[in-house]
Protein backbone atom coordinates (compact mmCIF):
# COMPACT_ATOMS: atom_id res chain seq x y z
CA UNK A 1 0.00 0.00 0.00
CA UNK A 2 1.40 3.49 -0.74
CA UNK A 3 -0.30 6.50 0.61
CA UNK A 4 2.30 8.82 0.62
CA UNK A 5 0.20 11.21 -1.31
CA UNK A 6 -2.52 11.50 1.19
CA UNK A 7 -3.05 12.16 4.71
CA UNK A 8 -4.36 9.39 7.31
CA UNK A 9 -7.41 10.52 8.32
CA UNK A 10 -9.60 10.13 11.70
CA UNK A 11 -13.72 10.40 12.27
CA UNK A 12 -15.66 11.02 14.92
CA UNK A 13 -19.54 10.31 13.93
CA UNK A 14 -21.11 11.80 17.21
CA UNK A 15 -24.89 10.61 17.18
CA UNK A 16 -27.15 11.23 19.44
CA UNK A 17 -27.56 7.47 19.58
CA UNK A 18 -24.21 6.11 18.84
CA UNK A 19 -20.07 7.48 18.54
CA UNK A 20 -18.49 5.71 15.39
CA UNK A 21 -14.67 6.27 15.15
CA UNK A 22 -12.60 5.37 12.59
CA UNK A 23 -9.28 5.81 11.31
CA UNK A 24 -7.73 5.12 7.70
CA UNK A 25 -7.36 6.52 4.08
CA UNK A 26 -11.04 7.13 2.87
CA UNK A 27 -13.10 5.60 1.00
CA UNK A 28 -11.81 2.13 0.82
CA UNK A 29 -9.26 1.94 3.67
CA UNK A 30 -10.72 2.07 6.59
CA UNK A 31 -8.41 -0.16 8.75
CA UNK A 32 -9.79 0.60 12.13
CA UNK A 33 -13.58 1.22 12.92
CA UNK A 34 -15.54 1.30 16.75
CA UNK A 35 -18.69 1.79 17.79
CA UNK A 36 -20.22 2.50 21.17
CA UNK A 37 -23.59 4.09 22.59
CA UNK A 38 -23.57 7.67 23.42
CA UNK A 39 -23.83 7.77 27.05
CA UNK A 40 -22.64 10.35 29.40
CA UNK A 41 -19.71 13.07 27.77
CA UNK A 42 -17.15 11.22 29.89
CA UNK A 43 -17.62 7.92 29.07
CA UNK A 44 -18.61 8.05 25.43
CA UNK A 45 -15.54 10.91 25.32
CA UNK A 46 -13.43 8.50 27.11
CA UNK A 47 -13.99 5.26 25.10
CA UNK A 48 -13.28 7.61 21.96
CA UNK A 49 -9.94 9.05 23.38
CA UNK A 50 -9.00 5.16 24.11
CA UNK A 51 -9.86 4.51 20.89
CA UNK A 52 -7.78 6.81 19.48
CA UNK A 53 -4.71 5.87 21.27
CA UNK A 54 -4.97 2.60 20.81
CA UNK A 55 -3.92 3.16 17.05
CA UNK A 56 -0.63 2.15 15.86
CA UNK A 57 -0.28 5.81 13.99
CA UNK A 58 -2.19 8.93 15.45
CA UNK A 59 -4.25 10.20 12.13
CA UNK A 60 -2.86 13.55 10.89
CA UNK A 61 -6.26 15.02 11.86
CA UNK A 62 -9.34 13.93 13.26
CA UNK A 63 -13.20 15.35 12.16
CA UNK A 64 -16.14 15.72 14.18
CA UNK A 65 -19.35 15.55 12.57
CA UNK A 66 -21.88 15.42 15.56
CA UNK A 67 -25.46 15.91 16.45
CA UNK A 68 -26.76 19.74 17.48
CA UNK A 69 -27.31 22.26 18.03
CA UNK A 70 -23.78 22.94 17.78
CA UNK A 71 -21.82 25.41 17.39
CA UNK A 72 -19.56 25.46 13.89
CA UNK A 73 -19.02 29.09 13.50
CA UNK A 74 -15.08 29.05 13.17
CA UNK A 75 -14.87 32.51 14.62
CA UNK A 76 -17.12 32.14 17.71
CA UNK A 77 -16.29 31.99 21.31
CA UNK A 78 -17.70 28.67 21.56
CA UNK A 79 -16.65 26.99 18.42
CA UNK A 80 -16.70 23.14 18.18
CA UNK A 81 -18.92 22.91 21.48
CA UNK A 82 -22.57 21.09 21.31
CA UNK A 83 -24.95 23.91 22.32
CA UNK A 84 -28.54 23.77 23.48
CA UNK A 85 -28.97 20.09 22.68
CA UNK A 86 -31.53 18.76 25.19
CA UNK A 87 -29.86 15.59 25.33
CA UNK A 88 -28.68 15.29 29.30
CA UNK A 89 -25.45 16.34 29.92
CA UNK A 90 -24.51 17.12 26.51
CA UNK A 91 -25.44 20.81 26.43
CA UNK A 92 -22.15 22.82 25.94
CA UNK A 93 -19.60 19.78 25.75
CA UNK A 94 -16.68 21.22 23.76
CA UNK A 95 -15.94 18.48 21.01
CA UNK A 96 -13.02 20.44 18.89
CA UNK A 97 -10.70 21.40 22.65
CA UNK A 98 -11.61 17.55 23.83
CA UNK A 99 -9.68 16.31 20.75
CA UNK A 100 -7.28 19.27 20.16
CA UNK A 101 -6.18 18.99 23.89
CA UNK A 102 -6.20 15.42 24.42
CA UNK A 103 -5.00 14.42 21.35
CA UNK A 104 -2.38 17.43 20.09
CA UNK A 105 -4.76 17.40 16.23
CA UNK A 106 -6.09 19.46 14.66
CA UNK A 107 -9.88 19.32 14.34
CA UNK A 108 -12.62 19.67 11.99
CA UNK A 109 -15.98 20.48 13.01
CA UNK A 110 -19.58 20.52 11.43
CA UNK A 111 -22.79 18.91 11.85
CA UNK A 112 -23.51 15.05 11.21
CA UNK A 113 -25.45 16.35 8.11
CA UNK A 114 -23.14 18.28 6.57
CA UNK A 115 -20.04 16.14 7.45
CA UNK A 116 -22.62 13.24 4.99
CA UNK A 117 -22.98 15.69 2.98
CA UNK A 118 -19.40 16.59 2.56
CA UNK A 119 -18.47 12.63 2.70
CA UNK A 120 -20.90 11.85 -0.33
CA UNK A 121 -19.64 14.91 -2.23
CA UNK A 122 -16.11 13.71 -1.96
CA UNK A 123 -16.43 9.79 -1.91
CA UNK A 124 -20.56 9.19 -2.94
CA UNK A 125 -23.50 10.16 -4.82
CA UNK A 126 -22.45 13.67 -5.10
CA UNK A 127 -19.41 13.15 -6.70
CA UNK A 128 -20.39 14.91 -9.51
CA UNK A 129 -21.76 17.71 -8.74
CA UNK A 130 -20.72 20.77 -6.35
CA UNK A 131 -24.42 21.46 -5.15
CA UNK A 132 -26.14 19.05 -2.90
CA UNK A 133 -28.31 17.91 -0.04
CA UNK A 134 -28.05 15.43 2.41
CA UNK A 135 -31.46 14.64 4.26
CA UNK A 136 -31.46 12.49 6.71
CA UNK A 137 -34.58 10.23 8.34
CA UNK A 138 -34.17 8.15 11.41
CA UNK A 139 -34.68 9.66 14.94
CA UNK A 140 -35.11 13.53 13.85
CA UNK A 141 -35.30 14.55 10.37
CA UNK A 142 -31.75 16.72 9.59
CA UNK A 143 -30.64 18.48 6.08
CA UNK A 144 -27.32 19.28 5.29
CA UNK A 145 -26.42 21.21 2.20
CA UNK A 146 -23.51 21.95 -0.02
CA UNK A 147 -23.39 25.29 -2.21
CA UNK A 148 -20.82 25.75 -4.96
CA UNK A 149 -18.94 23.02 -3.35
CA UNK A 150 -18.86 24.82 0.09
CA UNK A 151 -21.24 23.47 3.61
CA UNK A 152 -24.06 26.09 4.63
CA UNK A 153 -23.45 27.63 7.67
CA UNK A 154 -24.71 30.57 7.77
CA UNK A 155 -26.02 32.21 11.41
CA UNK A 156 -26.21 29.12 12.94
CA UNK A 157 -26.52 25.84 10.82
CA UNK A 158 -29.63 24.57 8.92
CA UNK A 159 -32.22 23.35 10.54
CA UNK A 160 -34.51 21.65 7.96
CA UNK A 161 -36.01 19.15 10.10
CA UNK A 162 -38.38 21.46 11.62
CA UNK A 163 -40.05 22.85 8.34
CA UNK A 164 -43.56 23.76 8.58
CA UNK A 165 -45.88 21.87 5.80
CA UNK A 166 -49.22 21.00 5.18
CA UNK A 167 -50.86 18.31 6.43
CA UNK A 168 -51.79 15.48 4.58
CA UNK A 169 -55.34 15.02 3.90
CA UNK A 170 -57.32 13.27 6.82
CA UNK A 171 -53.56 13.38 9.54
CA UNK A 172 -55.02 14.42 12.57
CA UNK A 173 -52.18 13.82 14.44
CA UNK A 174 -50.67 16.34 16.84
CA UNK A 175 -47.07 16.06 16.35
CA UNK A 176 -44.16 14.63 18.39
CA UNK A 177 -41.61 17.73 18.07
CA UNK A 178 -41.56 19.19 21.73
CA UNK A 179 -40.93 22.29 20.21
CA UNK A 180 -43.15 22.73 17.20
CA UNK A 181 -45.71 19.98 17.94
CA UNK A 182 -46.78 19.30 13.57
CA UNK A 183 -43.20 20.32 12.01
CA UNK A 184 -41.55 18.16 9.65
CA UNK A 185 -39.85 15.83 12.49
CA UNK A 186 -42.99 15.72 14.53
CA UNK A 187 -44.57 14.35 11.69
CA UNK A 188 -42.13 12.32 10.07
CA UNK A 189 -39.67 10.98 11.91
CA UNK A 190 -39.08 7.53 13.16
CA UNK A 191 -40.46 8.52 17.07
CA UNK A 192 -43.15 10.46 15.51
CA UNK A 193 -44.60 7.46 13.53
CA UNK A 194 -43.82 4.94 15.96
CA UNK A 195 -45.79 7.82 18.48
CA UNK A 196 -49.14 8.31 15.80
CA UNK A 197 -49.58 4.29 15.57
CA UNK A 198 -48.02 2.94 18.16
CA UNK A 199 -45.65 0.91 15.84
CA UNK A 200 -41.75 1.15 15.13
CA UNK A 201 -41.48 2.28 11.68
CA UNK A 202 -39.47 -1.15 10.41
CA UNK A 203 -42.38 -3.38 11.60
CA UNK A 204 -45.39 -1.65 9.60
CA UNK A 205 -46.15 -3.36 6.30
CA UNK A 206 -45.21 -1.53 3.25
CA UNK A 207 -48.96 -1.14 2.76
CA UNK A 208 -49.86 0.27 5.80
CA UNK A 209 -51.47 4.27 5.77
CA UNK A 210 -48.24 5.28 7.52
CA UNK A 211 -46.43 5.13 4.28
CA UNK A 212 -48.84 7.36 2.54
CA UNK A 213 -48.42 10.00 4.82
CA UNK A 214 -44.33 8.94 5.43
CA UNK A 215 -44.02 10.24 1.41
CA UNK A 216 -46.35 13.08 1.88
CA UNK A 217 -44.26 14.48 4.05
CA UNK A 218 -41.35 13.90 3.09
CA UNK A 219 -41.73 14.74 -0.83
CA UNK A 220 -43.31 17.98 0.60
CA UNK A 221 -39.73 19.08 2.13
CA UNK A 222 -38.11 17.83 -0.68
CA UNK A 223 -40.11 19.85 -3.07
CA UNK A 224 -39.38 23.02 -0.95
CA UNK A 225 -35.96 22.53 -0.53
CA UNK A 226 -35.47 21.99 -4.22
CA UNK A 227 -37.59 25.68 -4.59
CA UNK A 228 -35.22 27.08 -1.98
CA UNK A 229 -31.58 25.40 -2.96
CA UNK A 230 -32.05 24.45 -6.41
CA UNK A 231 -29.63 21.63 -5.44
CA UNK A 232 -28.13 19.17 -8.55
CA UNK A 233 -28.62 16.15 -6.33
CA UNK A 234 -30.88 15.17 -3.34
CA UNK A 235 -29.15 12.49 -1.07
CA UNK A 236 -31.92 10.73 1.29
CA UNK A 237 -30.04 8.65 3.96
CA UNK A 238 -31.40 7.30 7.78
CA UNK A 239 -33.07 4.38 9.37
CA UNK A 240 -36.45 5.33 8.07
CA UNK A 241 -35.36 5.16 4.20
CA UNK A 242 -34.07 1.86 5.09
CA UNK A 243 -37.90 1.68 3.37
CA UNK A 244 -37.18 1.49 -0.52
CA UNK A 245 -40.65 1.81 -1.10
CA UNK A 246 -39.95 5.43 -0.20
CA UNK A 247 -37.90 6.54 -2.78
CA UNK A 248 -40.61 5.86 -5.99
CA UNK A 249 -43.32 7.68 -3.59
CA UNK A 250 -41.25 10.48 -2.88
CA UNK A 251 -39.65 10.60 -6.87
CA UNK A 252 -43.39 10.68 -8.26
CA UNK A 253 -44.72 12.68 -5.13
CA UNK A 254 -41.69 15.92 -6.16
CA UNK A 255 -43.02 15.73 -10.00
CA UNK A 256 -46.35 16.21 -9.50
CA UNK A 257 -45.87 19.05 -6.74
CA UNK A 258 -43.21 20.39 -9.06
CA UNK A 259 -45.70 20.16 -12.13
CA UNK A 260 -42.40 20.99 -14.71
CA UNK A 261 -42.06 24.19 -13.33
CA UNK A 262 -38.98 23.50 -12.78
CA UNK A 263 -37.33 23.02 -16.20
CA UNK A 264 -34.48 20.72 -15.17
CA UNK A 265 -33.92 17.44 -17.04
CA UNK A 266 -32.34 15.73 -13.95
CA UNK A 267 -36.07 16.53 -12.41
CA UNK A 268 -38.22 15.65 -15.17
CA UNK A 269 -36.74 13.48 -17.03
CA UNK A 270 -33.87 11.68 -14.84
CA UNK A 271 -35.65 11.31 -10.90
CA UNK A 272 -34.19 8.10 -10.43
CA UNK A 273 -30.41 9.76 -10.61
CA UNK A 274 -31.65 12.67 -8.59
CA UNK A 275 -33.12 11.54 -5.38
CA UNK A 276 -30.93 9.00 -4.40
CA UNK A 277 -29.89 6.78 -1.29
CA UNK A 278 -26.11 7.35 0.05
CA UNK A 279 -23.49 6.00 -2.36
CA UNK A 280 -21.63 5.20 1.18
CA UNK A 281 -24.92 3.50 2.62
CA UNK A 282 -24.52 3.59 6.35
CA UNK A 283 -20.48 4.51 6.52
CA UNK A 284 -21.68 7.99 5.41
CA UNK A 285 -21.28 9.21 8.53
CA UNK A 286 -18.24 8.23 9.73
CA UNK A 287 -16.72 8.73 6.23
CA UNK A 288 -18.23 12.45 6.00
CA UNK A 289 -16.88 12.99 9.75
CA UNK A 290 -13.25 12.16 7.75
CA UNK A 291 -14.29 14.03 4.90
CA UNK A 292 -14.49 17.26 6.91
CA UNK A 293 -10.61 16.54 8.08
CA UNK A 294 -9.61 17.19 4.47
CA UNK A 295 -10.19 21.18 4.74
CA UNK A 296 -7.62 21.17 7.53
CA UNK B 1 -15.10 63.72 -9.11
CA UNK B 2 -12.30 60.74 -9.30
CA UNK B 3 -13.45 57.32 -9.95
CA UNK B 4 -9.71 56.21 -11.44
CA UNK B 5 -10.18 52.97 -9.06
CA UNK B 6 -13.58 52.34 -9.95
CA UNK B 7 -14.87 50.84 -13.14
CA UNK B 8 -18.24 52.74 -14.93
CA UNK B 9 -21.21 49.92 -14.74
CA UNK B 10 -23.87 49.58 -16.95
CA UNK B 11 -27.09 47.73 -15.11
CA UNK B 12 -30.39 46.15 -16.75
CA UNK B 13 -33.07 45.49 -14.47
CA UNK B 14 -35.18 43.46 -16.53
CA UNK B 15 -38.01 43.06 -14.74
CA UNK B 16 -41.72 41.73 -16.22
CA UNK B 17 -43.28 44.68 -15.99
CA UNK B 18 -40.45 47.22 -16.37
CA UNK B 19 -37.36 47.31 -17.04
CA UNK B 20 -34.66 49.86 -15.44
CA UNK B 21 -31.23 50.73 -17.13
CA UNK B 22 -28.44 52.78 -15.18
CA UNK B 23 -24.61 53.87 -15.71
CA UNK B 24 -23.16 55.08 -13.14
CA UNK B 25 -20.53 54.38 -10.00
CA UNK B 26 -22.64 52.78 -7.58
CA UNK B 27 -24.79 53.44 -4.98
CA UNK B 28 -24.02 56.88 -5.40
CA UNK B 29 -23.23 58.45 -8.64
CA UNK B 30 -25.68 56.78 -10.75
CA UNK B 31 -25.46 59.50 -13.28
CA UNK B 32 -28.02 58.34 -16.33
CA UNK B 33 -31.37 56.28 -15.43
CA UNK B 34 -33.98 55.76 -17.32
CA UNK B 35 -37.05 52.82 -17.01
CA UNK B 36 -39.98 51.82 -19.02
CA UNK B 37 -42.79 49.33 -19.91
CA UNK B 38 -41.80 45.69 -20.98
CA UNK B 39 -43.48 44.97 -24.12
CA UNK B 40 -42.01 42.97 -27.24
CA UNK B 41 -38.48 42.13 -26.84
CA UNK B 42 -37.78 44.18 -30.17
CA UNK B 43 -39.24 47.06 -28.49
CA UNK B 44 -38.28 46.84 -25.26
CA UNK B 45 -34.25 46.14 -25.99
CA UNK B 46 -34.40 48.62 -28.61
CA UNK B 47 -34.96 51.25 -26.27
CA UNK B 48 -32.23 49.39 -24.34
CA UNK B 49 -29.60 49.70 -26.72
CA UNK B 50 -30.61 53.62 -27.27
CA UNK B 51 -29.99 54.60 -23.72
CA UNK B 52 -26.66 52.59 -23.24
CA UNK B 53 -25.64 53.54 -26.66
CA UNK B 54 -26.62 57.85 -25.95
CA UNK B 55 -24.11 57.87 -23.35
CA UNK B 56 -21.27 60.13 -23.86
CA UNK B 57 -19.18 56.91 -22.78
CA UNK B 58 -20.28 53.30 -22.73
CA UNK B 59 -19.47 51.27 -19.42
CA UNK B 60 -16.72 49.05 -18.90
CA UNK B 61 -19.29 45.87 -17.92
CA UNK B 62 -23.00 45.71 -18.08
CA UNK B 63 -24.92 43.67 -15.36
CA UNK B 64 -28.48 42.08 -16.27
CA UNK B 65 -30.85 40.89 -13.65
CA UNK B 66 -33.70 39.44 -14.99
CA UNK B 67 -37.22 37.87 -14.48
CA UNK B 68 -37.14 34.10 -14.92
CA UNK B 69 -36.77 31.55 -15.13
CA UNK B 70 -33.63 32.26 -17.01
CA UNK B 71 -30.43 30.06 -17.62
CA UNK B 72 -28.11 31.40 -15.51
CA UNK B 73 -25.31 28.20 -15.95
CA UNK B 74 -22.22 29.88 -17.32
CA UNK B 75 -21.75 26.42 -18.85
CA UNK B 76 -24.73 25.79 -20.43
CA UNK B 77 -25.55 26.51 -24.30
CA UNK B 78 -28.24 28.77 -23.00
CA UNK B 79 -26.55 30.93 -20.88
CA UNK B 80 -27.78 34.41 -20.50
CA UNK B 81 -31.49 33.54 -21.75
CA UNK B 82 -34.89 33.88 -20.14
CA UNK B 83 -36.41 30.03 -20.70
CA UNK B 84 -39.48 28.74 -19.99
CA UNK B 85 -40.97 32.21 -19.19
CA UNK B 86 -44.72 32.03 -19.93
CA UNK B 87 -44.53 35.93 -20.75
CA UNK B 88 -45.90 36.33 -24.10
CA UNK B 89 -42.95 36.74 -26.75
CA UNK B 90 -40.13 36.47 -24.24
CA UNK B 91 -39.65 32.74 -24.05
CA UNK B 92 -36.26 31.82 -24.95
CA UNK B 93 -34.48 35.63 -25.03
CA UNK B 94 -30.89 35.86 -24.78
CA UNK B 95 -30.06 38.65 -23.27
CA UNK B 96 -26.42 38.11 -22.59
CA UNK B 97 -25.99 37.45 -26.78
CA UNK B 98 -27.89 40.90 -27.08
CA UNK B 99 -25.66 43.15 -25.03
CA UNK B 100 -22.23 41.28 -26.39
CA UNK B 101 -23.60 41.49 -29.82
CA UNK B 102 -24.85 45.24 -29.85
CA UNK B 103 -22.93 46.81 -27.40
CA UNK B 104 -19.32 44.58 -27.46
CA UNK B 105 -19.63 44.58 -23.87
CA UNK B 106 -19.19 41.82 -21.38
CA UNK B 107 -22.11 41.26 -19.09
CA UNK B 108 -23.03 39.35 -15.99
CA UNK B 109 -26.10 37.96 -15.52
CA UNK B 110 -28.44 36.73 -12.91
CA UNK B 111 -31.93 36.73 -11.42
CA UNK B 112 -33.46 39.91 -10.54
CA UNK B 113 -33.51 38.64 -6.78
CA UNK B 114 -30.21 37.21 -6.98
CA UNK B 115 -29.49 40.83 -8.46
CA UNK B 116 -31.27 42.36 -5.95
CA UNK B 117 -29.52 40.20 -3.26
CA UNK B 118 -25.75 41.14 -4.72
CA UNK B 119 -26.89 44.67 -4.35
CA UNK B 120 -27.77 44.79 -1.08
CA UNK B 121 -24.44 42.70 0.19
CA UNK B 122 -22.57 45.38 -1.71
CA UNK B 123 -23.36 48.45 -0.38
CA UNK B 124 -27.43 48.09 0.99
CA UNK B 125 -28.51 46.15 4.42
CA UNK B 126 -26.71 43.19 3.88
CA UNK B 127 -23.02 44.83 3.73
CA UNK B 128 -21.41 43.22 7.15
CA UNK B 129 -22.90 39.59 6.23
CA UNK B 130 -22.07 36.90 3.84
CA UNK B 131 -25.04 34.92 3.79
CA UNK B 132 -28.28 36.78 3.06
CA UNK B 133 -31.62 36.41 1.92
CA UNK B 134 -33.68 38.82 -0.23
CA UNK B 135 -37.14 38.49 -0.95
CA UNK B 136 -39.22 40.34 -3.30
CA UNK B 137 -43.15 40.58 -2.69
CA UNK B 138 -44.95 42.20 -5.38
CA UNK B 139 -46.24 40.57 -8.58
CA UNK B 140 -44.52 37.77 -7.66
CA UNK B 141 -42.68 36.09 -4.66
CA UNK B 142 -38.88 35.73 -5.81
CA UNK B 143 -36.03 35.21 -3.10
CA UNK B 144 -32.41 35.50 -3.79
CA UNK B 145 -30.03 33.73 -1.77
CA UNK B 146 -25.69 34.63 -1.03
CA UNK B 147 -24.01 31.68 1.25
CA UNK B 148 -20.51 32.75 1.89
CA UNK B 149 -20.74 35.94 -0.34
CA UNK B 150 -22.22 33.71 -3.84
CA UNK B 151 -25.43 33.51 -5.29
CA UNK B 152 -27.00 30.48 -4.92
CA UNK B 153 -27.81 28.87 -8.04
CA UNK B 154 -27.65 25.38 -8.25
CA UNK B 155 -29.22 23.37 -10.86
CA UNK B 156 -31.12 26.60 -12.62
CA UNK B 157 -31.87 28.65 -9.56
CA UNK B 158 -34.15 29.29 -6.47
CA UNK B 159 -37.77 29.54 -6.92
CA UNK B 160 -38.41 30.88 -3.40
CA UNK B 161 -42.10 31.66 -4.44
CA UNK B 162 -43.89 27.97 -5.31
CA UNK B 163 -42.91 26.91 -1.36
CA UNK B 164 -45.80 24.74 -0.61
CA UNK B 165 -47.10 26.10 3.22
CA UNK B 166 -49.69 25.03 5.94
CA UNK B 167 -53.41 27.38 5.18
CA UNK B 168 -53.91 30.39 7.48
CA UNK B 169 -57.36 29.00 9.90
CA UNK B 170 -60.23 30.19 8.10
CA UNK B 171 -58.52 30.37 4.12
CA UNK B 172 -60.09 29.03 1.51
CA UNK B 173 -59.15 30.54 -1.33
CA UNK B 174 -58.07 28.37 -3.91
CA UNK B 175 -54.86 29.99 -4.99
CA UNK B 176 -54.19 32.14 -8.09
CA UNK B 177 -50.71 30.00 -9.25
CA UNK B 178 -51.82 28.59 -12.69
CA UNK B 179 -48.76 25.78 -11.96
CA UNK B 180 -49.43 25.05 -7.93
CA UNK B 181 -52.79 26.83 -7.48
CA UNK B 182 -51.83 27.73 -3.27
CA UNK B 183 -48.27 28.06 -3.26
CA UNK B 184 -46.80 31.24 -1.64
CA UNK B 185 -47.22 33.08 -4.88
CA UNK B 186 -50.85 31.78 -5.31
CA UNK B 187 -51.54 32.80 -2.28
CA UNK B 188 -49.23 36.21 -1.26
CA UNK B 189 -48.17 37.75 -4.24
CA UNK B 190 -49.70 41.06 -5.34
CA UNK B 191 -51.97 39.81 -8.04
CA UNK B 192 -53.41 36.35 -5.43
CA UNK B 193 -54.54 39.50 -2.93
CA UNK B 194 -56.27 41.13 -5.76
CA UNK B 195 -57.88 37.72 -6.61
CA UNK B 196 -58.66 36.75 -3.84
CA UNK B 197 -60.56 40.32 -2.16
CA UNK B 198 -61.20 41.76 -5.88
CA UNK B 199 -59.09 44.79 -4.33
CA UNK B 200 -55.87 45.81 -5.00
CA UNK B 201 -53.49 45.26 -2.05
CA UNK B 202 -51.94 49.01 -2.11
CA UNK B 203 -56.05 50.06 -1.11
CA UNK B 204 -56.69 47.82 1.80
CA UNK B 205 -57.07 48.91 5.05
CA UNK B 206 -54.06 48.11 7.33
CA UNK B 207 -56.95 46.31 9.51
CA UNK B 208 -58.24 44.17 6.42
CA UNK B 209 -58.00 40.49 7.03
CA UNK B 210 -55.97 40.61 4.32
CA UNK B 211 -52.87 41.51 5.61
CA UNK B 212 -53.33 38.72 8.59
CA UNK B 213 -53.52 36.66 6.14
CA UNK B 214 -50.80 37.97 4.70
CA UNK B 215 -48.41 38.04 7.64
CA UNK B 216 -49.39 34.17 7.84
CA UNK B 217 -48.03 33.37 4.69
CA UNK B 218 -45.02 35.80 4.45
CA UNK B 219 -43.75 34.33 7.88
CA UNK B 220 -43.98 31.03 7.73
CA UNK B 221 -42.18 31.11 4.40
CA UNK B 222 -39.58 33.79 6.04
CA UNK B 223 -39.43 30.60 8.87
CA UNK B 224 -38.53 27.59 6.68
CA UNK B 225 -36.17 29.98 4.51
CA UNK B 226 -34.08 30.62 8.34
CA UNK B 227 -34.36 26.55 8.95
CA UNK B 228 -33.06 26.07 5.56
CA UNK B 229 -30.63 28.63 4.73
CA UNK B 230 -29.82 30.33 7.84
CA UNK B 231 -28.99 33.58 6.93
CA UNK B 232 -27.49 36.39 8.79
CA UNK B 233 -29.96 38.57 7.56
CA UNK B 234 -33.59 38.66 5.21
CA UNK B 235 -34.24 41.74 3.32
CA UNK B 236 -38.27 42.18 2.20
CA UNK B 237 -38.90 44.14 -0.47
CA UNK B 238 -41.23 44.97 -3.40
CA UNK B 239 -44.29 46.50 -4.10
CA UNK B 240 -46.31 44.26 -0.84
CA UNK B 241 -43.37 45.07 1.74
CA UNK B 242 -44.32 48.84 1.01
CA UNK B 243 -46.96 48.19 3.71
CA UNK B 244 -44.89 49.23 6.64
CA UNK B 245 -47.57 47.79 9.30
CA UNK B 246 -46.17 43.96 7.95
CA UNK B 247 -42.93 43.86 9.26
CA UNK B 248 -43.97 43.85 12.64
CA UNK B 249 -45.94 41.23 12.40
CA UNK B 250 -43.79 39.06 9.95
CA UNK B 251 -41.05 39.79 12.80
CA UNK B 252 -43.17 38.53 16.08
CA UNK B 253 -44.78 35.46 13.77
CA UNK B 254 -41.39 34.33 13.01
CA UNK B 255 -40.11 34.25 16.56
CA UNK B 256 -43.78 32.53 17.63
CA UNK B 257 -43.10 30.09 14.89
CA UNK B 258 -39.26 29.27 15.83
CA UNK B 259 -39.69 29.59 18.86
CA UNK B 260 -36.34 29.64 20.32
CA UNK B 261 -34.95 26.64 18.77
CA UNK B 262 -32.76 28.61 16.38
CA UNK B 263 -30.95 29.58 19.29
CA UNK B 264 -28.87 33.22 17.68
CA UNK B 265 -29.29 36.48 19.41
CA UNK B 266 -29.67 38.17 15.98
CA UNK B 267 -33.23 36.57 15.82
CA UNK B 268 -34.35 35.95 19.55
CA UNK B 269 -32.97 39.32 20.81
CA UNK B 270 -31.85 40.99 17.59
CA UNK B 271 -35.12 41.07 15.22
CA UNK B 272 -35.73 44.65 14.52
CA UNK B 273 -32.17 44.35 12.82
CA UNK B 274 -32.54 40.83 10.98
CA UNK B 275 -35.64 40.99 8.80
CA UNK B 276 -35.18 44.27 7.45
CA UNK B 277 -36.39 46.40 4.27
CA UNK B 278 -33.85 47.11 1.40
CA UNK B 279 -31.26 49.75 2.16
CA UNK B 280 -30.91 50.51 -1.47
CA UNK B 281 -34.59 50.87 -1.29
CA UNK B 282 -36.61 50.73 -4.79
CA UNK B 283 -33.43 51.06 -5.95
CA UNK B 284 -32.25 47.56 -5.13
CA UNK B 285 -32.95 46.35 -8.62
CA UNK B 286 -30.86 48.08 -10.71
CA UNK B 287 -28.42 48.91 -8.65
CA UNK B 288 -28.04 45.40 -7.92
CA UNK B 289 -27.59 44.43 -12.01
CA UNK B 290 -24.86 46.67 -11.56
CA UNK B 291 -23.51 44.75 -8.88
CA UNK B 292 -23.62 41.47 -10.64
CA UNK B 293 -21.22 42.77 -13.12
CA UNK B 294 -18.44 43.42 -10.09
CA UNK B 295 -17.99 39.66 -10.39
CA UNK B 296 -16.68 40.57 -14.03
Amino acid sequence: MTHTSTPLLGGIEAGGTKFVCAVGYPPDNIYALEQFPTTTPRETLGRTLDFFRSQPHLPDAIGIATFGPADVRPTSNTYGFITSTPKPGWRNTDLVGFVERSLYLPAAFDTDVNGAAVGEHAWGAGQDVDNLLYLSVGTGFGGGAIVEGVPVHGLVHPEMGHLNLPRANGDDFKGHCPYHGPCLEGMASGPAIKARWGIPAESLPPDHTAWEFEAHYLSLAVTNLILTLSPERVIMGGGVMQQEHLFPAIRSRVQSYLNDYVQADAIIRGIDNYIVPPGLGDRAGVLGAMGLALSL
